[in-house]
């Protein structure tokens, strides 16, 4: 079997094999396939495409290419929750601990923030003490324990995935659904939960631009885990606009403790209590609207704050922070943005107030830079919302004095205030269960 | 400007700036482009296509990155003639000295064979003591002498091209209707000839399967020649079946001497007439039914075969050949391969016979394989000829005897005997005038 044979097959547009498929992953991860010819594929699958059995294929034997979290040890239904990546997205933060008290077994592996999207070991961090790398066992007896863990890869999983996306990262490609499907699905897959919710966004801040686009890449992803023996569900969601008014580590942390305080955005509570209803409904085989009904009341008894402050003690986080959000430390600078016109506003370029919220500091250019975990956006104004001039639109938080300027200019240039009112888009367009 | 947005752009099929292709063309030949990230281009390429702005602009970059010949102290109108390959195409061995016969100047730099087809210059060195690399100043003292020069790349032209072909080779990128033309184009402008004619191959032995391809290459690469200020001109001719009798080095050579002593095969004297027609043509500005005549008579007035006996002793060849072919040195193994079944030749898989060519010895895998020059297929039955059960098919020639089952499995598998007569097309598809 010869690489070039691979590529060229591809390239015309044809369907690979299995064993094509493994040898190239397998090859190309020990070294004896050059970055080159990788990349070349990778192009190709950008441009022609897989079907589902190549990017099942895909999955599984990245997958299979390091360690497979075996969770046998935990008592009860297995759940896992992922984002394709948002804006001001921290429903992590709320949707894990609700789970949690409803009954299910959260055990989650998060990935850090990188371009204009947060990532959710970065939020939890920005609780001093937090520590988010822990044992295989640590992290089970914890999940056993309080029925929840958020941690960083445990161990050594799917290397094969790590080596590729770099790749796919250098090489501009990255945006391909089979691609994004069988990187996504291949960790999952591998830190072995058995009922897997995907949160897949649409819209100006998101990966996928369009609500058909992520519908498909939902599917995608829905067929590879039923395939491999999982309960799947994914809700498709909109990212036309930031989820919540805060964007910035400590800020989203602080939101989300509101919400779990029954005193956050209606936004955030409403695609919250459904993911976690859709967790419910998958693990114990419950009827959805009855399951998102139970999150709710999960979060106004307070039951779901509580899971969140024993999951920052066992992680030796500051938990009196789950119960004082004011007293997180706040960022020397802020900065008032006000409106110079008035009408609605009609628009938010979602991916620009991410990367307005990166500039202040709150992100990362590469995994390497450090994060200011104070930094970020209040926003006050979001689509839909009238405006008269002098309103604040927008507060911005920051380290970095010289920063608020080029965060304010992008700021302005994402929003759109026009006179007519808007017609709003829902939160969620549709539910797909598997 | 950063090559990953230049990848990015190229990958939703947008059209790059002149900017941005000759950053990419300089920084991936000075070293600070990954060949990752260039393949990754090189496959968007592939698959989304170049418009005419753009190819032009890569072939001219490319034409840029070294040297480029400066014809000026040649005396008369310069022409070079340009195949993009097929089997058993020996042409230029015999519209070379007949052009210059004509009173163009033929500087022409060929390349060496690789893969199923052969190169001009592996013909030209199995005459014995026959030198192809010469400095530039002999190149054109040469051609002003005896108005013409067959030579391998003089200086250093087109090093862009050289690398980045190196990398298509390796990437399974070749197959790109704009990358092939910039390859060809940028060599042929640095090589500075005036006059330009292709001959543009399609079939079952041809890079462009199709006649429709082959005619979209070839406008490709006269809009290219065209807006460098070159008199451009393709004929657009048939790979469906090995040109001539003779496939391999130095039985190519015998077949061009024949031919240009008035005993050849009709295609190759169809062919060749009408290439150094048109170079008459083009550098004369004559009709070109009458140039093509004046072709033939120039071929069977013997001052063609006069050239390339001028052209054979000033590049210090042993001229005698040139009188008797009969002298050159033969294989030891021949094989006669007969026909098993009684019918028509109704079809050539003429890649398939330049590969029973190349696995007898006369072609070369990598550049660094030696080839055998007296190796090579003599073919008696072409398409369209009626065949009887013993007939001879074909005589294989190698130096090395093991080879012969392989080759003679090969040749087989390439031919198709069918009862029914077929219909057979004509050699030349069409010409292009500029």
């Amino acid at each position: 079997m010869r690489m070039y044979d691979i590529i060229e097959k591809k390239r015309v547009g044809n369907e690979l094999t299995a064993e094509e498929i493994r040898f190239f992953i397998n090859e190309y991860c020990s070294g004896k396939i050059p970055d080159a010819q990788a990349s070349a594929l990778l192009m190709a699958i950008c441009c022609n495409g897989m079907t589902m059995e190549e990017t099942t294929e895909l999955t599984l034997t990245m997958e299979r290419s390091g360690d497979i979290l075996d969770l046998s040890p935990i008592d009860g239904p297995t759940a896992d929750k992922h984002s394709t990546g948002g804006v001001g997205d921290k429903t992590s933060l709320v949707v894990a601990p609700t789970a949690a008290a409803m009954g299910c077994k959260v055990a989650k592996m998060s990935g850090r923030g990188l371009g204009h999207t947060g990532g959710t070991l970065d939020k939890l961090e920005s609780i001093p003490g937090m520590i988010c790398e822990m044992s295989e066992d640590m992290f089970m007896q914890q999940v056993n324990k309080i029925g929840l863990a958020i941690v960083g890869q445990t161990g050594h999983l799917t290397p094969a995935d790590g080596k590729l996306y770099a790749l796919r990262d250098e090489t501009a490609t990255v945006m391909s659904k089979p691609l994004i499907a069988s990187s996504i699905m291949s960790k999952k897959l591998a830190a072995g939960c058995k009922n897997i919710v995907l949160d897949v966004k649409y819209g100006s801040g998101a990966f996928m631009k369009t609500k058909e686009d992520a519908v498909e890449l939902a599917e995608i992803m829905i067929g590879i885990g039923q395939k491999a023996g999982r309960r799947m569900t994914a809700v498709i969601s909109s990212m036309e606009e930031p989820l919540g008014h805060n964007v910035g580590n400590s800020l989203e942390v602080i939101e989300a403790i509101q919400t779990l305080s029954g005193d956050g955005p209606r936004d955030l509570l409403e695609l919250s209590t459904t993911l976690a209803g859709l967790m419910y409904s998958s693990c114990f085989d419950t009827p959805f609207e009855k399951a998102k009904e139970l999150a709710l009341e999960t979060i106004r008894s307070g039951a779901a704050k509580d899971r969140l402050r024993l999951m920052v003690k066992a992680q030796r986080g500051d938990s009196n922070l789950v119960d004082h959000p004011e007293c997180f430390e706040t960022s020397r600078f802020t900065q008032v943005i006000r409106a110079t016109q008035s009408g609605y506003v009609t628009n938010m370029d979602t991916e620009g107030i991410g990367l307005a919220s990166c500039i202040l500091g709150a992100g990362r250019e590469t995994m390497d830079d450090a994060v200011d975990y104070s930094a970020g956006i209040q926003i006050l104004k979001k689509t839909g919302e009238p405006v008269q001039v002098g309103d604040t639109l927008a507060i911005l938080r920051t380290k970095r004095e010289r920063s608020l300027r080029d965060a304010e200019d992008r700021y302005l240039s994402s929003l759109t205030i026009s006179e007519e009112e808007p017609e709003k888009e829902p939160l969620i367009y549709k539910i797909l269960e598997g």
